[in-house]
């Protein structure tokens, strides 16, 4: 099978090396608009060979790995050019705005909606990983919108990667993303630019983060190239849950004003239940 | 020496192995209020023997790793006590209501104010480890009023230990621990609460955690009986930083309203530099 990859970065890049370490006869083909991407995704041996969209017609499988506003853009006329025994399925992470632009779509059918939650905070081919999507869930919205051989393909293949399906309506899972993910990001990003502008010295800062801030922070090394969009797409469950966030933290500053303690204490044993959700859960496949 | 160590959890009983390891003569007595928590220590090796507080009279060192709220109250008393050669020092993580309360104690040279920039979010004895400290930095505080002998011996051993040491002033450290690590707990405790708050199913929360919540949630986990009197005796510091983080918030809101995602960029970007300072600055011993 010929596969074409557009972007290969960290999250294609992974997905192209389990796919041929599935089936060495795969053709991985690379399409990045950064040219140093590819030379490196190809010195790497992530991918056979290079190409550009205007050959996307013989590609068998494709995999969309950009900046969701980029894919939101691309991804009609994409499809438009698959063969009609291709498939082509997103990586992105959010799925609501995608799914709806392809909604009248005629070719529909041959889309697929993922959205691998696997990741690690750096970017390009370089962070290409084999295995990294083992053990992880593989997200799918609106899977009976796609064609049923090439969807059971897929599901095959993903697991086969090690990764366990959920399916989830688009709306729902960018809700879910903008509670789960993405207000992780925004509260370390803006601890991060907190801390930064408190503290003049940064030895501090060096000295002090193994109290806490940088496990915390972790997440402010994120790209902004990929996480503006990402916020820009989803940006009224971004608000919505910001608000519920900001509030938390105004109660837990009155309630410090207030000398309400017992209070505080409460609501940190509350939140301790997390680690047996974080421990525990086990999942169907 | 007899080393009484007085609360026997993470910190007291990685100190306390430590301090065996590099001198197997010294008799290591642990004093806890908790007394399966002092069995345990007995059980796990940490501790040689279990006391109370009544035969602290008879110990040459001793290292106060209890709730700072309960030092404050105890540490007079217990300086009472010592010998005339005897050392205390306490690990809390905030110092200046601890380095005041003592101010005019007539025996405040032999306390030793200090804060080992070390732990996990597990508490207890079983949390203990040896070599914890290597590599991290421990902050002393007001170390000149500390007898020079005494401050002398605890420098080499802290040294041992493979710390490197950091001097500051009582005030300062809070300020700063506020900043660099409180806060961090705080944003992670609002975060966990938000998206508890918000996620009826807990099958999503762990599906989705892998995208940044779970290493950003990870000090939620921590335990309320630590860090109530943490946030109690640091109150005004961390009210502040609380302020400043929260405006950030409400700013980073606001420029996502407005569509300004070319400022919430930047801002991601420039906080991105963070990399650099956790990876890169050098410490001076």
């Amino acid at each position: 099978m010929k596969i074409y990859v557009i972007g290969i970065g960290l999250i294609g890049g992974s997905m192209a090396l389990d796919l041929k370490d599935l089936d060495p006869s795969h053709e991985i083909i690379g399409v990045d608009t950064n040219d140093s991407h590819l030379d490196e995704a190809l010195s790497l041996g992530i991918i056979d060979r290079k190409a550009s969209l205007e050959t996307l017609n013989e590609a068998d499988r494709v995999i969309l790995s950009i900046p969701v506003k980029d894919s939101l853009h691309l991804l009609p006329q994409l499809i438009d050019q698959l063969h009609e025994d291709a498939l082509l399925w997103d990586v992105g992470s959010t799925k609501e705005q995608l799914c709806k632009v392809v909604e009248n779509h005629p070719k529909r059918n041959q889309y697929l909606a993922a959205h691998p939650i696997a990741g690690t905070e750096f970017s390009g081919p370089k962070a290409a990983q084999k295995g990294l999507f083992s053990g992880k869930p593989q997200i799918l919205c609106e899977a009976k919108s796609t064609r049923s051989d090439l969807l059971i393909w897929a599901k095959t293949a993903f697991r086969q990667m090690g990764m366990y399906l959920r399916f989830m309506d688009p709306k729902e899972h960018d809700r879910h993303m903008a509670c789960v993910s993405h207000l992780s990001h925004i509260s370390s990003f803006m601890l991060g630019k907190t801390v930064l502008e408190q503290e003049a010295d940064e030895q501090n800062i060096f000295d002090l983060a193994g109290s806490g801030f940088e496990s915390t922070v972790r997440l402010a090394k994120s790209s902004p190239d990929m996480w503006t969009p990402i916020f820009e797409q989803n940006k009224s469950n971004v608000i919505d849950i910001l608000n519920d966030y900001i509030q938390n933290l105004e109660n837990f500053k009155r309630k410090l004003q207030e000398d309400q303690f017992e209070d505080l204490h409460q609501q940190m044993k509350n939140t301790n239940q997390l680690t047996t959700i974080l421990n525990g859960i086990k999942h169907n496949n």
